[in-house]
């Protein structure tokens, strides 16, 4: 039972506040290019993330807006930044470290919000009964190749609005020495 | 069956005539601090490591000094340099691509020795009897937390020289969220 894996670099989720500030009142994002995820797009926006030891100059921001803004980097980027970001799935933000963002028309100063996305696979419904899992049940993943591993507690997440891919950062896929699109394989938990 | 894990950053090996160039001529490596293999030594001394696409500065010189020069960097790093270092083990530089090294006193355009450093365990001769492995066998090494990971492929190089560690790079540590000292699991392949 196979899947294909995909590498995010560092991102960021916006705010439509955040959104007007950083870029300007009223400003709409940019579509740059679509992502696997049906509706989810990179966006021509970047934002430069400022920590206590460090910054991460040209962020690329992710549309569409969201409720809240977080920013996904990985533990690396997070010693650059000099914030201890947490391994946690996407809109956990509670206790998670702030940061500055800096726009073209203004700065914020985020509360909360930078994670470590805990690696996870996105699923569509049809997917998820032929994989025999359901939303939230953590798997395991097996990759291929001479720096093969098995990731454990990967959860899997199911919607009709997904596509079938597992999402892991830049350090995990290296890690890995896999690729955008090569494929691995579900192993159930 | 337990062993501590270490995580290697980016570092190099020179050979004693990279160190005159680099150095100066009779130029001996200053001793910064052990590590933990016997004999082997962090050294005050650092190089900046260029390549076609960019710099990395000051990576640590480990000392004694070798046969040959061998650069060892993680695959973001290459991404950083513009060269595509491959997984290899320690030593096993034909093939791989060169870098030029700049130190106070000169430069050396290396003709090849930049790689990714396969991960790999240190044993002593008597951590081999009691982990009921032999020099060369690969293992499986587990790790634990909420990034827990099995490496597979992980090879084991065994002597009365060695201390029981394993080794990895920043990204594979960081994939595993382990630290240094941690300890991890050997299943036997």
């Amino acid at each position: 039972m196979k899947l294909p894996i995909a590498l995010s670099n560092r991102h960021i989720h916006l705010s439509a506040k955040d959104i007007d500030t950083l870029f300007g009142a009223g400003h709409a994002l940019t579509h740059f290019k679509d992502l696997s995820q049906p509706g989810q797009y990179a966006c021509e926006e970047k934002v430069d993330v400022v920590g206590p030891k460090g910054t991460l100059k040209g962020v690329r921001v992710l549309g569409p807006e969201r409720g809240e803004s977080q920013l996904e980097i990985s533990l690396a980027d997070g010693f650059v930044l000099g914030v201890k970001a947490p391994v946690r799935d996407s809109g956990q933000l509670e206790g998670t470290p702030g940061v500055k963002l800096v726009g073209p028309k203004g700065e914020v100063e985020l509360e909360k919000g930078a994670i470590v996305a805990a690696r996870h696979i996105h699923m569509h419904t049809e997917d998820a009964e032929k994989f025999n899992v359901v939303d939230n049940q953590r798997v395991k993943i097996r990759t291929f190749g001479e720096r093969a591993v098995v990731f454990e507690n990967v959860l899997v997440r199911v919607s009709p609005k997904f596509a079938l891919e597992m999402h892991v950062d830049v350090e995990e896929g290296n890690a890995a020495g896999v690729k955008n699109g090569e494929m691995v394989e579900l192993i159930a938990e």
